[in-house]
């Protein structure tokens, strides 16, 4: 209906994330009613992100620069770096802004089953950091899933050697959580690293 | 976070219908993974939409040819006319494919609130294609709001004095809905429109 352009349209719209295609169908509408003002921004936008977008060489966070801005910001403690598994996850400790050292990108995790295997990971470049002799201390960032807690225990053997220190993020009840909604392996997790009060 | 290209681009994703700042940076980070499958053709899709897309002079439809593909189909009955508030209303009645006569588009419907008298809607258009005699019946498929109860009465006194037949949609339970769940406004229109069984 309204031509191959709209489908077309559409079917691309609704395969970003959070969007299927009923939400895509209003979406096209909404800016197909004003295409100067809403289209052809955006259409802008795409290509120029696109355009201006790389993978940063050091950390592997996605930035107009590269270097990205994290990496060459002089104000950041450059000893203590945070690995994590996906630039949506340094994005996330960025908005929280709770870590004041640099990053370090893993790009996934290992996984038996998706076949992610230690070659597939962002290592290499890890251990050249760390050999600069800058890392003092690595934070290994990584979800607490199956896969997140196999590649942590990995990577602390890996890293072992080179003797920086290294912790991983404490894990428990999440705040402005009720206990009664968690599930048994946070509660085991939040008992299992109670501290004194 | 990521310069200002990435910002920019997560701003405008997050203002499109079903979208908010989450899914934005959700949906922009998938893409900027994959620059070339991903952001390019939506960018181009988005162009290519703006550029091709027209409101159909004679309905209101939004298609890449003016007149539209619906007014053009000869296989249409065009003496049946369906007024609806907007173009989604248009795709809504095509997907179910329950109607095989023609549209009008209104683009809106009167609104004390919103300011949308007459003169906002697109009725001159309907006027004339009535008055070129093909049309026998307008069918009214305007929402059963305050507001569309509003335009549907002021257009039934519009047209009557074109001798054409006006229907309005059947209001009550929908199919596949429970009464239980369903409002009073909804169960009370049920109750007025019942017929024998």
């Amino acid at each position: 209906m309204g031509g191959p352009e709209i489908d077309h349209l559409i079917a691309l719209l609704a395969k970003l994330p959070g969007m299927g295609p009923r939400s895509a169908r209003r979406a096209a509408l909404k800016m197909l009613q004003q295409p100067e003002a809403r289209m052809l921004p955006l259409a802008s936008a795409l290509a120029e992100a696109a355009r201006a977008v790389k993978v940063c060489a050091d950390c592997g966070n996605l930035d107009s620069r590269d270097p990205c801005s994290v990496c060459i910001d002089q104000h950041r403690d450059r000893s203590v770096l945070c690995v994590v598994e996906g630039v949506g996850d340094l994005w996330a400790l960025e908005r929280a802004m709770v870590h004041h050292g640099l990053y370090h990108v893993l790009g996934g995790t290992l996984s038996a089953l998706s076949g992610v295997g230690p070659e597939d990971l962002n290592v290499q470049t890890l251990l050249a950091r760390i050999a600069e002799g800058e890392v003092r201390e690595v934070i290994l960032a990584l979800g607490a899933t199956v896969d997140g807690a196999t590649t942590a225990h990995w990577l602390t053997d890996l890293l072992r050697p080179t003797g920086v220190a290294i912790t991983r993020v404490g894990q428990g009840v999440p705040i402005g959580g009720a206990l009664d909604v968690l599930d048994d392996g946070t509660l085991a997790a939040a008992l299992r690293s109670r501290r004194s009060a």
